[in-house]
């Protein structure tokens, strides 16, 4: 996910969504000491293209990332389904999608198109734009396809472990974060929440004190620079407060497929995909999560300090 | 489009389905004495993959293949209509995919899904397997999704040259026949008609005597050896009889993207698909089309016969 409001917090490196943290606070719940850091390394945007597929899966086999989420409405969804049904304890969740941004790959919803007619381009595909999406967006329409998504997962045999938002589009405003906690709720999974500080409070008001609220989530935005990739995760990783932090990636292998699905866009494209995918699996990442003492948690364990359905 | 029935027929090299031929025949209304070889080399399966795209593009742009058609369900639909406006002069066609006969890479009908329940298989996918797809698809709900699919190509810019059917599900049953030959009638255009030696006259009984049917249509089909491709295709060159024939190729690049596309399945595959391109590209082939006095056409020319709307 990625809109300007989150490349301007990724630029601090990492920022407390959740300044007032629960006591006990999650670590705790988790069965750590208090001051533990704890982190989701989360792949994004699986199902996208097989480019993608491949590199996130092999990231989850070598237990370089911890969990990772799928984005439903997209062409590669039955090739993530079969590795998800091969591999039950994945840790998978579903990157609710609301958007459809690339230039020449295009994906509309997964909803029937005239029950979801505000989510829709004039060409029928979901708005390329978040913004524009979070303007035209009837959130009802969106909570109906939300729905459509989570329930195209479960006919696949996705049993997904948690629920978040492709480009933040779900983190917008109050009626938006709403459709993602009640969807969430209505299922037992826990969410990815960006509480961002400042933001008035009835952006939260369909939240729970059951909620398991993250400490902190951090992402590599633009300008990053190519050559100072390794630096500037291993930095991330050296400043990590304790808690229970999610650093979100993307991975892909830069091949044609992936040039063609980003093309025009190096931000977040397949070069850059493919230089996380290199971090991640590096030595050097490994090393640094070491010598933080930084211990990889899953959504699947934060979902189990939800209240029992 | 391939289907069993093709296979055995592609077998034989040459196949005439049109025995009863026009007259005068098409090469005459065409402009041409009746005893030339005129030619449609047809790249099938446009937007299934962008290796599929690219590889196309490039036989139209070098003249290699002389019309194409676009399977308007698939992911990579608007590449292809990119291409489309930006190469107006290009001979792209519709390519009206009633199935989905990849293992791990499915896609959907364009028609609302409650519109077109009879085309679905229990993940919501179109059918995998031609025959199966025949067997349960309602002749109405074919018609709605076809014309779905061609008011979609035009939504996108697309002006389509003809239409033919994927995996040669319109060419089953007369109701499925009449299907594609009524949107084509209503859309003005041209289409490809297997007409089976032997077939009962019902089958045809939706043509009127004004339609455009092509007097050959050839196909390499399985058990062709992959060292003899080359050789097969001359051979196919050189046994062309006079009249329209249109051969039909599948173009890709055996990349990792069109290698995952066609997992565990060599016929029709991705290095099927490359040895297609790099035959009809090669200069052997090339000039096997001079020296049997080859001349292309494209669908665009034969559309001129019909009547005026």
């Amino acid at each position: 996910m990625y809109t300007r409001s989150l490349a301007v917090i990724s630029l601090l490196m990492i920022s407390s969504f959740n300044a007032g943290a629960q006591s006990p606070n999650l670590a705790q719940r988790l069965g750590y000491p208090a001051d533990t850091k704890l982190l989701i390394i989360h792949a994004d945007d699986l199902a996208v293209a097989h480019a993608q597929d491949m590199a996130s899966f092999e990231a989850l086999n070598r237990g370089a990332v911890s969990s990772a989420s799928i984005m439903v409405p997209c062409p590669w969804l039955t090739e993530v389904a079969d590795y998800a049904k091969a591999h039950p304890d994945a840790d998978l969740g579903l990157h609710l999608t609301l958007t459809s941004e690339w230039k020449t790959y295009r994906w509309g919803p997964v909803a029937p198109r005239e029950q979801v007619p505000s989510l829709l381009d004039p060409q029928g595909y979901l708005y390329a734009d978040a913004g524009e999406a979070t303007r035209h967006i009837k959130p009802e329409e969106a909570e109906r396809e939300v729905r459509a998504q989570v329930e195209t997962a479960l006919k696949l045999g996705i049993r997904p472990t948690h629920l978040d938002s492709h480009m933040a589009t779900l983190f917008t405003k109050p009626a938006m974060v709403a459709v993602l906690v009640n969807v969430a709720h209505e299922y037992h999974l826990p969410f990815l929440m960006m509480k961002i500080p400042g933001t008035p409070p009835e952006m939260y008001a369909a939240l729970k004190p059951t909620d398991v609220i993250l400490d902190h989530v951090v992402m590599v935005a633009p300008p990053v620079k190519a050559d100072e990739w390794l630096s500037h995760y291993t930095q991330i990783l050296k400043n990590l407060s304790p808690g229970v932090s999610e650093l979100i990636v993307h991975l892909a292998y830069d091949d044609a497929e992936m040039q063609a699905v980003t093309v025009d866009h190096p931000d977040y494209g397949s070069a850059w995909r493919q230089r996380d995918f290199n971090v991640v699996t590096s030595p050097e990442f490994r090393r640094a999560l070491e010598e933080n003492h930084i211990r990889l948690v899953t959504w699947r364990e934060l979902g189990k300090l939800l209240p029992k359905p």
